[in-house]
């Protein structure tokens, strides 16, 4: 009897091995060759469930939205929806290293730029619905401020942990939404 | 006679083959072949100048910051100064596309990372100057929050120019710094 794989497992789990290819070598490092390697798979089977390479780092940035998504929604205050965007641990630092490099690549892989589109149109409409729960009726600046700030932070993280550190991070998010009260 | 060339304007016109390059096919794109293609050079004449692609990105990059430093040293207002950091216009749009990739980058080659470092000082020391010109005496968070605020502005802009636009950014900033100095 053949062995049954569960396609989607499968997917996630060579998703995972591209992740640790990005964080290791950057998306140029990402190829059907070094993912199988990664994943212990062969090259060929590899082929089974993503054609392309842009198949294959599309998958893995859905991983990373799907995992946003999916801690934001039980997460139950604006500060703790905010810290399950921020790389404020392992997971989450993972994550924003994937999404940078996703992103940048996508500046000049058209074929990327949709899903890049679609996570920036999706963390744009958060941060709305967060701005509307901190301060009903505020400008629609405060959208973008709120955007940028949490994205410029992430950016931080990521190349420079030892300057914005997790405590950083919290406190200049902390002295944001203080004022966006007041 | 031999002809008779200015290494250091050669070395910039280099740089700024780089640029193009960069902005055309992302740093993967550059190889001391395609940049000599776009400067007009052969390569065994871009090797006379660069010795390796590490030496001919930093030096791309080295370019962006002298550029920026030239223009914030002559900016008046601190608002100006903050402009001068924002892709506002074509020629700074390429710089800022410049820095993301050469910052992406320096996540996984340490060669490129200790001038990403610089970068980052430099622009964290002025974040310092412009909230203690702005609002003496702030509290140290404002530094972080001015500085991730500006780059989270930055990235947005070259990732979505159709939602960042430089009419957005300008406002964002605006009302950031009437409100520091309240």
């Amino acid at each position: 009897m053949p062995k049954v794989v569960d396609p989607e497992q499968r997917r996630a789990s060579v998703a995972e091995a591209v992740w640790r290819v990005v964080l290791r070598n950057g998306l140029d490092g990402v190829s059907v060759r070094t993912v199988a390697t990664e994943a212990g798979l062969s090259a060929g089977s590899l082929r089974h469930y993503f054609a392309t390479q842009a198949e294959v780092l599309t998958f893995a940035m859905q991983l990373v939205i799907d995992r946003v998504r999916a801690r934001v929604h039980v997460a139950t205050t604006v500060r703790d929806v905010i810290g399950e965007l921020l790389p404020l641990d392992a997971e989450r630092r993972a994550e924003a290293e994937v999404w940078l490099a996703f992103s940048t690549r996508a500046q000049v892989d058209p074929t990327l730029r949709a899903l890049r589109d679609t996570s920036y149109d999706l963390l744009e409409a958060l941060c709305g619905r967060l701005v509307e729960a901190v301060a009903p009726g505020a400008q629609d600046v405060e959208v973008e401020r709120l955007y940028a700030l949490i994205d410029g932070l992430v950016l931080h993280a990521v190349m420079r942990p030892d300057r914005a550190t997790p405590e950083l991070l919290r406190t200049v998010v902390d002295r944001h939404l203080e004022e966006l009260v007041h």
